[in-house]
């Protein structure tokens, strides 16, 4: 009978203590899915600003505008993504579903990749600032070859 | 024969087209719904950030923190986001319903607003960098004010 009891009951506790901590927990921080918009929107501005720096390289180029594209670029880069990727949200739904693989989570491969983004990202805001079309050009190259290099590890299929 | 051979080069000249005028569009203007996406993106990153340089005053201050917070919103600031208030934007859908009212693409309040929301942002970063707390909390307060101020004038209630 003891053992039923506590076969019934320590379920119950545990749960009692997850829901007690999820709640400490949302009083501190944002909320999973909130954490997931937010970095659903921040590869979004930074999508917006890879693409005008393409148009620019592309077509007429307007240094200025390319400046302010790559320093918001960077500006995302070095603002700390990692936090976006808090426990919790390794599934769950944002604006839409989250597309991460669990690997990011456990793979110490996220961590060279993210680096590599912050690296060309900054690189990139420096070869603006100079107006070279041709060092912009290959730069850009570099910093969507590390979009792609998570993309392709660490982002589900469509 | 040649009927045959047009059933089977009528539907490749068709994909063919297809896919000429996807490139065309390509190489146009971003969508209406990609700019209004784009735009409510770069507030909620706003967002983020404003939440975090709020959570560091309120509660225990990370000077690194606040400064890449504060980076982040002078960047998205300074971007260009009037870019994303393009001609067909007025209305429709990006993550959800635009609720801009009209009057945004009409009232020349709106680029008084918007010089405002730079201004602050710019010295937000300005004030973060030199990491004295109670600065940082008036300045944030500043730049809050401008958010609201266009709000209330330019976006449509809930």
């Amino acid at each position: 009978m003891k053992q039923r009891l506590k076969n019934v009951v320590a379920p119950i506790l545990a749960v009692a203590a997850l829901a007690a901590a999820a709640t400490a927990v949302a009083q501190q921080a944002p909320k999973p899915e909130q954490l997931i918009k937010w970095r659903q929107s921040a590869y979004q501005v930074i999508a917006w600003n890879t693409g005008r720096v393409k148009a620019n390289v592309d077509g007429q180029y307007n240094k200025e505008e390319v400046i302010k594209a790559a320093n918001t670029i960077a500006a995302i880069a070095n603002s700390g993504l990692g936090a976006l990727y808090a426990p919790g949200t390794e599934t769950g739904k944002g604006w839409h579903d989250t597309a991460v693989k669990p690997e990011l989570f456990t793979d110490k491969k996220a961590g060279e990749v993210a680096a590599n983004f912050n690296k060309e990202a900054n690189e990139l805001a420096k070869v603006a600032a100079l107006g070279d079309v041709a060092a912009v050009k290959t730069q850009l190259g570099k910093l969507q070859g590390t979009c792609k290099a998570c993309h392709d590890d660490f982002r589900k299929k469509d």
